[in-house]
């Protein structure tokens, strides 16, 4: 019996539905015993799953099958007052997110990315602020904002505490009201950093959205780069 | 030496830009000459990047950094003939994506979660059809829609060839013009049956993405399941 055959036999029960989402999987151990196989065998065949991403591991009570229940982050649309932001939709959906700032710096040097999207000229500064989204104390979610300088700096938007509604009822106040956005969505396997940030489980990739805020003329005021845990979210677009 | 050690130099030099997308990285026999390892040791390295998806392997040449050259997905805006079905959309992108249709059946049993998002009752049969598509000879997406056999079977939906403008024209000379659409995105690792469909290479997601047609009144017409290898996708919103 080889690692492989067992990932066959747990893989197919897990599909039939004799392994539940939030079961536990027989321990090595029994695996060990029911298989005739030795122990790395057995972990082996465990291991690969996990990297299918079927199963996680709760470290001390074993291996359980993967239970997808996924924040809906409803994008489109976007509220009357105008805070569309991230923050304000994922609050909408009720899953109890906190937002944490981690960083808000008043002018820095735009990466060249931001430049382009943004439309800035070499030495124009930006505005950034970053923010990690936790589902009860997990981190899910890491967003960078960043807006021009001009706009943003010596206002709220620059500031720790940005007020209700978000950046986007900062902007709208300051007569740069984003109207419309652009996301644009790809799925990779996570950094090093991004699974120590957002604490992500083997076997899950991130999705990577940046977001890009338009005024009515179409001038963009801001550029936002979102990573999140695809394991605790789904994106919902409705499309007219 | 370690392989984490190892990887962590490649994956350093991969950032900075010594080794571009598309560059090939030191053989297993270079590393082991230039860290003084085991072969074991170097493939593992090597092996820790490939699972990160930051490299490809293409055999009998080495191992070289991904490059990301996706296809653009635009779902938004929809033509004026109504053809905004996936396959019209990802044509638009001139990247020349070939469709197969794989298989169409005109009545089918609707499995439960298709019956629920189409609102039909317990033996109701749906329109199914099947189609991979291509970028060069690489497969690339695989779609499977259902429509309620109602409204598709003894049409050209349910025919091999559906006709220019695709399904969602049929819908519309039917009556059944699909005007709103959802779409819910999530990503997550590919079974085995999809990597070797989608020929996925190692380290890489899918994206899934579970789209639903409606007419004006907000009657569904038809739900597909696509999933795309996400190293070769960008999917584009634009949201008013």
């Amino acid at each position: 019996m080889t690692a492989a055959s067992i990932a066959k036999d747990l893989r197919a029960a897990i599909r039939s539905g004799t392994y539940k989402p939030g079961d536990r999987l027989p321990s090595e151990a029994a695996l060990m015993s029911n298989y005739g196989v030795a122990r790395m065998t057995a972990r082996h065949g465990l291991s690969m799953l996990k990297d299918e991403g079927l199963t996680v591991t709760r470290h001390g009570s074993g291996v359980f099958v993967r239970s997808f229940e996924p924040i809906v982050r409803d994008t489109t649309g976007g509220k009357a007052d105008g805070s569309s932001t991230v923050t304000a939709e994922i609050d909408e959906t009720g899953a109890g997110l906190t937002v944490r700032t981690l960083a808000v710096t008043a002018e820095a040097e735009a990466p060249e990315k931001v430049r382009t999207t943004l439309g800035l000229a070499e030495g124009d500064k930006v505005t950034v602020r970053e923010r990690l989204h936790l589902r009860e104390r997990k981190p899910v979610l890491f967003a960078t904002s960043y807006l021009p300088a001009s706009i943003a700096a010596g206002t709220p938007i620059a500031a720790q505490e940005v007020g209700p509604g978000g950046t986007h009822a900062r902007l709208t106040e300051a007569g740069h009201a984003p109207v419309r956005f652009r996301e644009d969505v790809v799925g990779r396997m996570p950094t090093i950093e991004e699974i120590e940030e957002l604490r992500i489980e083997p076997g899950t990739p991130v999705l990577s959205v940046t977001r890009t805020a338009f005024t009515e003329d179409g001038t963009p005021v801001e550029v936002s780069y979102v990573v999140l845990d695809a394991g605790e979210f789904m994106l919902r677009y409705d499309i007219d």
